[in-house]
């Protein structure tokens, strides 16, 4: 009976391991393939298990690009997020996570390009629960920028006339385009551009602060 | 025999008009299921043709969707390029491409947004002709906004430390982030703020030249 318990706990981490693998080899195929192209069939051709396997684990294809959204969301909050926790300034915040962002593309996490830019571009226009849930991380992302920006802004570190919103939206836009750049063109000079191009915008609404406590007016 | 060359000249013109109407749907479809997404027998089904009557005009997928590129160029030229034409300022010019991106953006000619965003973020990771034509048009797009920023520099119009090329960069980066929220939130506002980044960014470029030339060092 212990030899059978063993047995039991061996099978289930062995589930666990093969669960986490295949969604994370999902989440790479869908950058390049597209979620939609995530079919049970192609990924147990992908992964080297058969059908019957992969459909242990997921019952329908929206559950595994489900599943597989939670994955990559899991690898960029690690990536991206992680390593800006301890930064306390709002504004270096901003810039530590566009830098963090550019880093995790440059180092290639997922072989096209950003996960969230990729499907984002693919199911824009598919109404689902899948849109739902990417559109919700692309939510929950532009509102962290933009409520640093609120704090940089009560706090007195950037110009009060900037709408937090408005400066998360044009920070946000380098780092797309940067993505789109670099998995088009595969030139690194795309994420020295968006680089130098988050530090002018977050220092021009610093900038302007300095220099508006500055003026009598 | 005068009624024998009509009637060929009546084929001819239903051709040509097919291949043009086949085109177009074409280019619409791919923006919702994806330039991959276009299988002849797909596109077959969408324009209500038999898949031997689209195999007279294409002869493989790739020609399709090659062809499909050429069309929906054809009208991002005519939406975009076309109405511009006429403005003589550079910089007026890259704003008035920029609101004229827009604005084909707000009238949704294609479903899925701007054509070359979507087949860019698709494609981007597959080499081939498709990739190489569509990486050509976006090069294309991105070299006129960079020259039309050398030749206000060189017309003293803007600040002589701006980098042209980082200009469109950053400009770009707006027309890109506001078609992709546009299309997954649905929400026009996406449109406003890139609207007003293009016009803050190139007053920005503007006002340095102006605050410039106005001081003495």
């Amino acid at each position: 009976m212990e030899q059978n318990r063993k047995l039991v706990r061996a099978e289930r981490a062995d589930g666990v391991k093969s669960r986490h693998a295949i969604l994370n080899a999902a989440a790479s195929l869908a950058t390049v393939e597209g979620l939609d192209g995530l079919s049970i069939g192609r990924l147990a051709e992908h992964v080297g298990m058969s059908k019957s396997g992969l459909y242990a684990h997921f019952g329908s294809k929206e559950e595994l690009q489900l599943a597989t959204i939670e994955t990559a969301n899991g690898i960029f909050q690690e990536a991206v997020i992680g390593p800006t926790l301890s930064v306390e300034d709002p504004v270096e915040r901003i810039e530590a996570l566009c830098n963090a962002f550019l880093y995790y593309l440059e180092r290639r996490l997922f072989p096209g390009g950003c996960f969230f830019a990729s499907v984002a571009a693919e199911y824009g226009s598919h109404p689902g629960a899948v849109r739902e849930r990417i559109a919700g991380i692309q939510g929950a992302w532009m509102s962290m920028l933009a409520e640093l920006g609120e704090s940089a802004q009560a706090l007195g570190l950037i110009d009060p006339r900037e709408d937090p919103k408005q400066l998360a939206f044009e920070v946000q836009a380098y780092l797309l385009l940067a993505n789109m750049a670099f998995v088009l063109d595969d030139n690194p000079l795309a994420l020295e551009r968006a680089r130098k191009a988050v530090h002018g915008r977050l220092n021009l609404a610093r900038t302007a602060a300095k220099a508006d406590s500055s003026t009598v007016r």
